[in-house]
């Protein structure tokens, strides 16, 4: 292995840009050798950026000789066809969330990475985010003592388009599914039960495509903990992303980021500022020490920070959480996946 | 009836003698001028107060001819044939919580308030909270909009020793309860469906009287809104009393009020304080407030801020949840009262 | 002693309903036996409260036989030589401050106490307000090391009348005070030098008065430590009293209390409430604590917790920076009292 | 002009490097074509970064016929030399503060400016910090009437070794500096008087350099509003950047930033975390938003930001800072400078 990793990009879409830009400016350890996007203008973003070899073949990123790593910012349903090529090609993988919306399917990369001896780590970008992983070392350093009650809040400034809800797998595979990770990775414990209680109170139009813009979230943990998430697709006052663990010795809780820390007093009230606007402003750092963390363990060779089991977990969770809505009926995790 | 509301305390325990001391101090339309109980110790507290009748006998205070309004402070279990007598005996009732924990009961004791045309009012003082209040204000003036999330995090300093526990009615009848009113109050709309998740993860003992200690509360609204109680009998920080309502124009939450406001900056951290210890300190305004609204509405013959019905609902909805727990499915609140 | 204290107010006005209502209902250990007012209608409020002797002659109060301490709210012009006739009269004495404006006054009545071997106090209430009392025994413990700089933020929501202006000594010494007081308390220091900085800048008419609205005031303390002040006579968003201290390990800071912990986010911003509107909400459980400092060091013959001396330094740092304003010069606490 | 500033930057300490980095990585319209420094290792650094000109001659920068501005980063005493020869060079010039500690150097770099028709934007880059850049437009679109008591507290992580003092200039004008521009940026007037008491009471040491390590700074201004600065060269907690300006209609204030958003409460407090560390962290944004702002001016051919004139104010505040201290006394600003 080289001491700076070359990595090579698949997919330029707004995803794929970031990770670009951070491989190019904020991690000094990476190079990106190579770059692959189907339409022209995405090249000519990566061309400015001076990547030697910027093509619309994927496979040519994945087989260029000196690609050690692939990012897969591709949409979706490619994911996994082009983990398992480029694991087979001998490379190393960072992959986009969700792996896939199909349990087999995770499966399948999950066996094609083992087999070829790479390495795969998922974007669970949250992970890295400087509020959640200081509660997460809060844990584990026993601060609160064993974990009792899991609070996520979760929600965003406005709803996607109706289109893409069409496709996205639903809210809990598109939106808890992060939630569903952070659940795993703050407790440090798999879930046994998922209950979900849900409705469309934002735009009843969401209802044609059987889903829902708002959520309250149960779930079970193997280590006796209880754990909620309340989602919504729409907070008008911005990005709502804040967590708290309970214990038997204390409680960690995560506040909301904001772009300054000004307030102003009028004859009126006391006034500040909303939360950062979205997951850009939000996860700016996360973004950042996420693709860090990859390219530090591929490089030191040590375990991936979030593998193909993350990944599998959180997707199997979405499906509970969809049987649980719609039978209205708490469900265990041993219906959906076998470990 | 006289400009000052003539009343007469059954019952001078703890929570009997806060409202003794805010009917003396902190309410100047109010007099006490009778009070009982069956402690010789309790009783001697009301004469170093005062109070110009002081009895072993309950009936005395109810009949006493100069006695207009009966603060009922007994046990639980006397609460009803309490209230009866006094509504026979043509006396406004303000009792404390729980009416009681059997359906019929309560309505039989709905019923002698209204043949009597006394008014009843029940003491869930934390709706008159300064913190709580003004939510519930938010939420009328329509400040966030539809109601679409309420969270309610309702945690003790420590669990109640195992004896009370034994003939309390359990933690959603002693405790939940006060959440559960709370839940109706915010939101002004009826609960739906209670699902419920807990478990005894402080003192395993618990389990012996069919209690738990740590409880995760779903409710679905007639509104549509959605809610969370997060419950814990042993929080180490004290007493954490915080809510959270989400809605389609914004969201309002009440913090912990602690005993101070000052932070010490040193080498290693920031440091604050811990919230008011216990319900007394935290409570403090809400039981005069609660006891100042209840002499307003007799003297001024308006509603009764907290009425039979209040009672009756946050009970059921606690014998709903109490099903929940057990057969670990969502209760329809039809299937406990039908209204 | 009795076990009670026996105490006799002179001047019923807002603060001497304030003392008085503290004494009748939160310090069980005192009882008020006497009450004077020159008003017909002061009288009557404290003939209402049951005081047994109410009268216009404060002589009365004073030498009632039955009194063991006087409590003193009249103008202050009245004050020392009250104070001078109780310590006669071998009365404890609790005065509202200042004890007057002239320190040879002072000085009299200083030995009047003290050569009738009576306590004196003085109102400074602000050291019993639990932010400020925690600050100071967060200093006394040395949690932030050695003090290095002081800062006091001490705004009034609103100027007093002209009229009162004209009397009061000015805002040096009707206001500032107050933080001068509060400066030497929270230090545990002697204050060397004043230094002024200030402005007529929300009503000019105030300079017909020779006063001011706005001041900076620097204080250096005999420790090596240097204090700020600011004061203001009208912050359009309520009364302002905040304090900060740091040191060489460290920084303590109090900020305002508010009516509640109610945060409010909409589309535009996150709102809170203002501060507690003026001193009686402010301060109301430091008038009580205060009270009962002084019912408690009586009683128990602990030294007074705010004496003649305290009174003195306060008046004459108050001098000091009229001194200083009108000579734009630091002054030296030399050149105003010799101690 | 062409559409990308062609910039070259003079020296690659510590500062020159995060402004190469900025240019390269967050400003999308500026290019580095040249830079100099007289270390071998600096230079290293530039080469690696891709630099096409890397030289130990600042004026083979400077004289680079593709350089259209130059950013000064060399030590102080060069500031205003390369200022001249840049401008006579016909090149923009962006210059680290201080740009003299003398009052007539820097009125002949302001000289050579003008009369070369060439733009000098100074780098006080706390103007462009989020918080205090809301703060100063709050004031501006009169969020807080008129401005009547400013605020400023500045105190260092650590104090510099003994050398740096040696030859900084001292506190006022290595330390203090920033805050005499942020004073006058955000009041948006001129100082009229200075009044300083300041004493070492953290490094004795530090008086045999005639210098001190705490001071408070009271400030003057001509729109009638007076101003308090506190300083400390060593605040254990951190570095600690706050700003309060309070006005006829209301008040600002901007906040520490710290690293996280995590409360952790445990059975003794709660605890959140220390500021941000020290400059580079707590100011990255304002370094990139500065240098950003530079650029922008020169090719929009906007008014510099911050110009000569900034410059030489903040120095004179500086020097009378030092004249006050020496004298407790008031300095007038027009005994130092007259414009």
């Amino acid at each position: 292995m080289s001491k700076k990793l070359k990595t090579g990009i698949i997919g330029l879409g707004r995803i794929g840009q970031i990770h670009l830009s951070n491989l190019l400016h904020h991690i000094p350890n990476a190079e990106v050798i190579a770059a692959s996007d189907v339409s022209a203008s995405a090249r000519e973003l990566a061309i400015q950026a001076g990547v030697p070899v910027v093509t619309a073949d994927a496979g040519e990123v994945i087989h260029h000789p000196g690609v050690e790593a692939v990012i897969i910012c591709a949409p979706t349903p490619q994911h996994v066809s082009l983990t398992i090529a480029a694991a087979q090609a001998k490379k190393h993988v960072f992959c986009e969330k969700p792996l896939d919306v199909h349990i087999p399917a995770i499966q399948s990369a999950q066996r094609a990475v083992a087999e070829n001896g790479v390495k795969l780590m998922l974007g669970f970008n949250r992970r890295f985010d400087p509020n959640f992983s200081r509660i997460a070392s809060l844990v584990k350093d026993k601060s609160i003592g064993a974990p009792q009650i899991l609070r996520i809040t979760s929600r965003d400034p406005a709803p996607p388009p109706l289109e893409y809800v069409k496709v996205s797998g639903g809210i809990f595979l598109d939106m808890s599914i992060h939630d569903f990770d952070m659940a795993r990775f703050i407790t440090g414990s798999e879930v046994n039960e998922v209950y979900v209680k849900g409705d469309a109170l934002i735009d009843p139009r969401i209802r044609e495509y059987h889903d829902i813009d708002t959520a309250v979230i149960v779930l079970t943990f193997e280590n006796g903990a209880i754990g909620v998430i309340d989602n919504s697709r729409k907070a008008v006052y911005g990005y709502d992303q804040r967590l708290e663990i309970f214990g038997s010795a204390g409680m960690a809780k995560a506040e909301n980021n904001t772009p300054d820390n000004v307030t102003l007093y009028n004859g009126e009230n006391v006034q500040s500022d909303l939360p950062l606007y979205f997951f850009l402003e939000r996860y700016e750092k996360a973004y950042q020490n996420c693709m860090r963390s990859f390219v530090d363990s591929v490089l030191n060779d040590t375990p991936s920070p979030v593998d193909a089991k993350d990944g599998l977990m959180a997707t199997a969770m979405g499906i509970a959480a969809g049987i649980s809505l719609k039978e209205n009926r708490p469900v265990k995790m041993e219906e959906i996946v076998k470990l």
